[in-house]
């Protein structure tokens, strides 16, 4: 981690309660390019997450949004603007326990393991909250950056497995050998030792583009031969609001069995808030479903090994 | 075709001068109910498209909004909002031209030939200008109606191919045998001869979407064997308004040769406005483009022989 442990909240001193919108993304936007030069910026990622807090915190209201089955899910409102959904029970909305469960994520982060240790449910809650403060952020005071989110997240995920493979080199496309075309992911690893690289589709929910990381998957087979390329999806959930009505979980189990089965296989899909539907034993048998806590806690490191 | 000819826009009254959305929308439900029903409602389109152009022609400018290349765009206007570009040269908005050309298309469809005649570019400025007078209404007063525009252009594109494959079935989906899964597309004609069924994924424009029917495409091939069925790609145009500046055709000639080369083949991909960049040499030595109108003056018979 590049930030110095502890302290993240208080050394941001006061202006961030309130600090408005402008503050928090050009923030973003210099975060971007540090991630763009290849750096891993996990420090200026959380001092985001906390700016984001806690405007939310003082200029908006937290309110019940409605349930998917067992799920509580909330929303940050404004008079006229509602955020979207966000799972109650992964949500660290106290900027000052945020910034704990910040710390201990800093200690127990171990390279050499290619793990973020055994507190799979800790890391998740985490990551969700940083991802989900900054969204929620766009959503009631920038609607128009649509894209942000996205990129805040994937900056995340590449920074998180940054650190965690110090000795992988991140990239953006793969270039397809005799021929001016490449494949535009949003994350590659390349491998440093013997096996496959690894390829990273960042998407904060699916719907029908869940289609192209299987149609990159079955390119990348194709051109460069199986086992050269893996897979793994990072997605943040699936859930939306619902008109008034509350909130739904849109779910396409069908089509991905189909891709899977017929266009090309993903190694994984991570989500940090998975849909219930996707936990179930017919979409787990045809290929496997993390949390992305338990992915960075257990099985980075094997797909790694 | 179903509707007598001559005389669609007197038949229609004084009624459609100034029609109200409304009544554009309730004549395309009830064209969508026949249409999903199984027949193929050309006569309702067309008289669909009167009561759209006598709209905008009564109610909206017809505007110049920029060039591409040698291609002149118009955009029809209302004091706050701007309909899509529409290709000068391809656009018949005078309702009693437009009528002419319908009632000689209806004279020259032959569907022992499986063909639209050999005007080809006639057949191309009435299909063109049938698709953009409904979405152009949409544009300037429905503009929640995001996705009538591209379920007309299904509606033309599925009722003219039935009007000239008329032995031939046509569905939506594809079954996957031995499973609950199935390829949904947009339109499937089967084959009633030896030979392969027709796919047609109608979208009208494409960018990152374009990866769909190369996956479909490639899971057909994968269940059913290479030949079973073959896809052609149905789009209007890559044309879009470019802020203030004018227009801009968004290409991606590098996705569709790399797509074409390693994730599946299409048949054809057929516009009936083809950005100039996909008819050099480089993408049509990959795979056949055309224009709407040649490929139903020529290509369909051959292709479906």
């Amino acid at each position: 981690m590049e930030a110095e442990p502890g302290n993240l909240y208080a050394s941001l001193g006061k202006e961030v309660s309130g600090a408005d919108m402008q503050l928090i993304q050009d923030a973003f936007k210099q975060l971007k390019g540090r991630y763009d030069a290849g750096s891993s910026p996990l420090g200026g990622i959380g001092q985001i997450t906390l700016m984001c807090l806690a405007k939310l915190n003082s200029e908006s209201q937290l309110l019940e949004c409605g349930n998917a089955g067992h799920k509580q899910y909330l929303s940050y409102q404004l008079p006229t603007e509602a955020s979207r959904p966000i799972l109650s029970s992964e949500f660290l909305s106290d900027p000052a326990v945020y910034e704990r469960a910040w710390n201990a994520l800093t200690e127990r982060m171990d390279p050499t393991q290619r793990s973020l240790g055994s507190d799979s449910e800790a890391t998740n809650r985490l990551l969700y909250t940083t991802v989900m403060a900054f969204a929620c952020c766009v959503d009631l005071w920038q609607r128009r950056s649509r894209k942000t989110p996205g990129t805040f997240f994937e900056i995340l995920v590449g920074s998180v497995l940054g650190q965690l493979l110090p000795d992988w080199r991140r990239s953006k496309h793969i270039g397809i050998p005799d021929s001016a075309e490449r494949v535009s992911t949003d994350i590659v690893f390349g491998n440093p030792h013997r096996g496959p690289d690894l390829v990273c589709p960042v998407k904060i929910t699916t719907r029908e583009r869940i289609v192209q990381p299987y149609a990159h998957q079955r390119i990348l087979d194709a051109v460069f031969g199986w086992g050269t390329y893996r897979s793994v999806l990072f997605c943040v959930s699936e859930m939306q609001l619902d008109g008034k009505k509350g909130v739904k979980e849109i779910c396409v189990p069908g089509t991905i069995k189909l891709f899977q089965q017929h266009l090309a296989s993903l190694a994984a899909i991570c989500y940090l808030d998975p849909p219930a539907r996707y936990l179930e034993n017919d979409v787990r048998d045809t290929l496997p479903v993390h949390s992305m806590g338990s992915f960075l806690s257990e099985v980075l490191w094997d797909m790694t090994d």
